[in-house]
């Protein structure tokens, strides 16, 4: 199967992007006071290729002349993520963080090889997967470096093997969520991962940032299903995950889920799968306070009775519908809602649903139906594209998210919230939902939209710096699912202290000692 | 509440042990050909005390006179742990590996001093929280060191706090199993963690072991509880934990659970808990073969329907009644025995109990009732007493376990089997249950008896060697709960790999300069 193709200025197609709903464009004429038109600009131009003909040259004989890719439209596609300040830069035209080289391995070999040749000639190398890093996990330092490759593992798309008996899948870095998915379901299996960025992100990506997908109460978040990792160092190969759990010391997957490049490039990665749900229910609840619906999850997963899929919008979001983008600004509900959805055996989902029914009606919560529940099942990977439109009339939108423990909820709520009103002033709207929830606790996921200023790309930083400053003072985490990169650093140091900021620097320096690897992401 | 006494050649009280059934007595006699009488050694002498007068001033300086014990009881008391050759070796009155002094700090502060004092003056120092290592986590390397400090943790046993609505509670480290089980009972919360040595080991030893207890089904592996640690390091505090779950770079809880005092002493450990369970009932299964009972255990895992205790005992083991202990050597059935527990709130028990049972009758499964269950949670403790009356008798009897995935379980389990009786030659008994298990797979405990040679030490190493390598030719682990110790180290270099062990040795020259952190221990 095909995979849809990025934009480099864009999410992705730019025909999914342009119908802006008709309420939407009320929504921000009626709170922005009128639409700009703020088209990315056409003309662009990419800093020259840094590394010498003798370095490419090296590099086309690792993994063959058509695989070393130098053209603008090659490099422009890798040139940084999809945050809103990649995107407003790319929008601008400004191109520095291109990668002078796009080189395609086939093979952990050739990846093993290409490391050593980065070592000998001082290149930065930034493994790229499908390219949605929304932190900057992709701008690379090039200070310091001969040049910066862009390691696209886009040819390592095998499905190595299914395992029906332990119910595992070794999968390269390379696939695609929706290819990983078809080659699995061959086999009557799946991952369950679902993250927004499904369309384009990869599962090395998956396995290197910690992702969690929309069913994550169901399947588990991504560093929970894995077992195994092969990842390629410059010092030689780590191979991890020799048992479902075992207690042979620290377990170095953990390690390396979540190592962002910075460590190594990850080669294979083992998961678990369980089989192709045959039915898959989704449906809508309505509560009176965005704190009775948590509460309602709260229990819920300490009952040990979380359906697969459970998000709750606060009164903002609910209001807007945003979990229903065909019909955001359209008159929306009082109250929060909450979508629920059930996958599995037909009799599993029944008991299920059964049971979560009677603890959401015993609560409080009031169905809203099914139809509400397709809805965002059929929308939900499109708020990305959501985002584009709005880019396109001076809507500065974008997103953050955090998580902490149930008693701290309403703290790092208030917090955040407070801190982005305050920062990019009226008119600003800050919605939120919960999407990922444990028996200890839940994420909180922020969607923030102003008026676009002069400044945007410095105008969001500062926001984003008040809410990171508030998810610190709350003593939550700096992102529940969106990794470090570059953008979280300053405040992933404050999270694990200095110790633990040296622990990270004492392996980064055993495992690449010159410092090849996406040097200036996750590192503090 | 009084913790029961360790006893210096023993599991525990005598008193306890001194009772061999009298069918166990006759199997004994029939397998192994009479009983010898091998009292230990009642006259033992300690080496004379390393340190000097101002050193152990100074240490007393930090944590009161009366904390630093320098009496032949103290030192040992506190001498290796408590596997079968720690055990044969006090027997015969081997105190070499004594420490010279045992400490107790009160606070996170003064294992901080502590750490600073053995780092100045080259003073070796092994935390001891219940002393039941089975792996030689004890067993610190003396040479090239002034001495060895033991660090006992009795004193640090608060529980911090309890938070009712993130349903978590903050313990310090030196609290055994049931100490802080009741701590907590008062809050009407448990950890439900289990593992045999429940009744000695600590919250501490739980988290740097990556412990497992028997009803981890129900509950989850020791590190799948924690959600919080801090830990003095030579080179300063680290805590980690920031939110249930997160995307901050790699895990760094998941170095240090599993870090068996080689990188720091954990000081406080926040856990989940759950409500004490209203309801438990344990009950029996009788499956036609090994095979046949470790299947439905997999399908079990896989639909997510795991009881809180699932334990399945191979034919000889079952033959022989090892999953009743007062009943061994009695006529036992054919095929194998299974438990399955429950515990929670009657309705979800209830639920649960007759999802399990359509499934395991479904699959040929034969219900043995609750009596047998019962008889299993009796007596769920009592296996290592059992040791200490076998080895007064001349039966060498020793565990070992490992795990790995499903499609490899008769690999395994062959090849441990196999290379035990080879090596031990006749008469043994090679015993085998799974007591851990998840969708991937599960885990496998042996227990073997043998008669006891000249050299019963040299004789069991060489059987654990053969065990070890037939794990390793598995591709399984070395260990699914008994942590790596000084025992596995050879092996665990193999299972990680060189990559995998200069991680560690990283980490550890980061967090642990002078290499004062219980020398010896874990690091290959």
């Amino acid at each position: 199967m095909t995979s849809p193709e990025m934009h480099p200025q864009r999410w992705g197609d730019p025909a999914r992007a342009t119908a802006l709903p008709d309420a939407a464009a009320g929504l921000i004429e009626l709170a922005f006071g009128g639409l700009d038109d703020r088209p990315a600009v056409s003309s662009v131009e990419l800093p020259p290729v840094g590394l010498d003909a003798d370095q490419l040259a090296t590099v086309r004989r690792i993994v063959g002349d058509e695989h070393v890719l130098t053209g603008d439209e090659d490099r422009r596609l890798r040139t940084r993520g999809k945050s809103t300040p990649d995107l407003l830069r790319a929008r601008a035209g400004d191109l520095t963080d291109a990668p002078d080289a796009v080189v395609r391995p086939a093979t952990h070999d050739e990846v093993a090889d290409l490391l050593r040749f980065c070592q000998e000639h001082e290149v930065a190398l930034v493994p790229f997967g499908g390219g949605t890093s929304v932190t900057g996990g992709l701008v690379a330092r090039r200070e310091g470096y001969a040049g910066v490759l862009s390691l696209d593992l886009v040819r390592m798309k095998r499905l190595v093997d299914v395992d029906p008996v332990s119910m595992t899948a070794t999968l390269e870095p390379g696939l695609r969520g929706p290819e990983a998915e078809a080659l699995l379901a061959e086999h009557g299996v799946t991952i369950g991962h679902f993250p927004q960025s499904f369309e384009f992100a990869s599962i090395g990506g998956f396995a290197a940032t910690r992702s969690s997908g929309q069913s994550s109460a169901g399947y588990g978040r991504f560093d929970a299903l894995v077992v195994r990792l092969t990842v390629a160092t410059p010092q030689g190969t780590l191979q991890v995950g020799s048992a479902p759990a075992n207690a042979a010391g620290p377990d170095l997957r953990q390690l390396m889920l979540g190592s962002e490049g910075a460590f190594g490039v990850i080669t294979a990665v083992t998961v678990r799968v369980r089989r192709v749900p045959a039915e898959k229910v989704y449906e809508g609840w309505r509560w009176p306070s965005f704190l009775d619906g948590a509460a309602a999850m709260r229990t819920l997963a300490q009952a040990g009775l979380l359906p697969t899929v459970i998000r709750l919008s606060d009164e903002s979001e609910t209001a807007i519908n945003l979990a229903r983008p065909d019909e955001i600004g359209a008159e929306g509900a009082a109250g929060c809602l909450m979508i629920t959805g059930f996958e599995g055996e037909p009799e599993a989902v029944a008991a299920k649903r059964a049971a979560v029914t009677a603890v959401l009606t015993g609560l409080g919560g009031t169905p809203a139906g099914e139809e509400v529940g397709q809805a965002w099942a059929h929308g939900r990977f499109n708020a990305p594209y959501l985002r584009d439109s709005l880019l396109d009339v001076g809507v500065l939108v974008e997103t953050l998210e955090t998580a902490t423990f149930w008693s701290n909820l309403q703290a790092l709520y208030d917090g955040v919230k407070t801190a982005l009103e305050t920062t990019l002033g009226d008119p600003t709207m800050v919605l939120c939902h919960i999407s990922h929830v444990y028996e200890t606790g839940c994420s909180l996921y922020f969607t923030v939209a102003t008026k676009e200023g002069e400044q945007p790309v410095e105008q969001w930083l500062a926001a984003k710096a008040a809410a990171s400053d508030a998810m610190m003072a709350a003593g939550a985490t700096i992102t529940h699912h969106h990794a470090v990169g570059t953008d979280h650093k300053q405040w992933f140091a404050t999270e694990i202290g200095p110790v633990g900021v040296n622990i990270l620097r004492a392996v980064k320096a055993e495992l690449d000692p010159t410092g090849i690897l996406n040097p200036g992401v996750l590192i503090p």
